[in-house]
């Protein structure tokens, strides 16, 4: 089957459709952390994947929300940082609810839904994606989460579980991220498959995960970049 | 609370945002089935509250889809109509995947989405209310369904399970429906409630469920009636 037969996008959103960066180290400066923020921001996102592990390996289901408030505890306690309210805490912890999109994703999206339906596919919580889409004026055809099928990615349950959601072959959907463990988990699982290159995703000479790759379907630059390469025009 | 605390509004759909009965008239009649078209409607509907308690009580879990062909292959069956193919039978039982709105349903449901969350919580399944929502250019927060839930409205669960998903109290969603007993479960699980007036939605002189009572947060007219209510301004 070629490109044409995908009806269905389905979208990474940490680093894919918003800058989580940015958005964590303007908050935490916005609040007079005696941290340096970027590398709070950083620490913060570095404990997530193996957060989700301990999820994974231990059968226990925890949404997002509560793994990067664990994650959050253990920063806050190891920089000493003890004057926090509890109410204070819990609103830094919803920044993830409140992330900025990259400039060009509300306008791609917009286009790409004219193409075909547009789903996120994340291991972020329903209450967040829903939050962090009107948050940033992003409209989705379907909110998808791992939290629906209760196995974070790359587990091939969620892409699986995504394709018989939205009522479609596998082969049929097309999975979006700036991220190619992601994409080769959806590859193998059957998915399609297009990357968007987010250079600047860890910060400047962060190292982000680009470069073309064989297997790829489509090596898209931005939204609009992939709207083109699937037909859609502005 | 009072109403300004609502964060969210959950919305039944099939009658409530779309007008079932006459776009499936509207197929049947296209089809050239010999068969009273209207009849053929209001069999096809009589048939989902059966068809769901089959499922309550057998506790082995079919969507909308799957009990709206069993229900057409025994219409098709009485009315000794034996000439459609697979594909005819497959493409008709996806009427429900193409129901029309109502006129107030999508401009009504913009205006809505400016106050709060606004989600789909259907009995139908997600790729069916995500198709359905397509082709009709109505716009979501989110598309929750009882698929997500594995119970049927008016499970308390269903209710429940989308207070939870979108990380509220029950009391902060209010659920939206064209039929009391709808609102009634949901105010029975602690939501608001919100009753839309669908006086044609059995038809001319159908008996639609309308009326106000007491216990209704809300008695709207449509979808424009029920942003005014909420306190959007056109």
């Amino acid at each position: 089957m070629s490109i044409a037969g995908v009806k269905a996008l389905t979208f990474d959103v940490f680093g894919t459709v918003v800058d989580w960066r940015k958005s964590v180290i303007g908050e935490v400066t916005a609040m007079g952390l005696q941290v340096d923020a970027a590398r709070f921001a950083d620490a913060w996102r570095a404990g997530y994947q193996p957060a989700m592990q301990r999820v994974r390996s231990g059968e226990v289901w925890a949404p997002i929300d509560v793994l990067h408030r664990q994650i959050l505890d253990g920063l806050l306690a190891g920089y000493k940082i003890d004057g926090l309210t509890e109410t204070e805490k819990d609103r830094l912890n919803r920044v993830w609810h409140r992330l900025e999109p990259w400039a060009d994703a509300a306008p791609g999206l917009a286009m790409l839904r004219r193409r075909c339906i547009c789903a996120t596919l994340s291991n972020g919580n329903i209450s967040l994606l829903v939050n962090l889409s009107r948050h940033g004026g992003l409209t989705w055809d379907c909110v998808l989460s791992a939290e629906i099928y209760l196995a974070y990615k790359p587990d091939a349950r969620v892409y699986l579980g995504a394709a018989e959601t939205l009522g479609l072959d596998p082969d049929e959907v097309m999975m979006v991220a700036a991220h190619k463990a992601d994409l080769l988990a959806a590859r193998k699982a059957g998915l399609r498959t297009a990357f968007v290159e987010r250079a600047l995703e860890k910060g400047p000479g962060g190292g982000a995960d680009v470069g073309r790759e064989d297997w790829m379907d489509i090596y898209a630059l931005d939204f609009m970049d992939l709207a083109g390469q699937l037909g859609v025009t502005a």
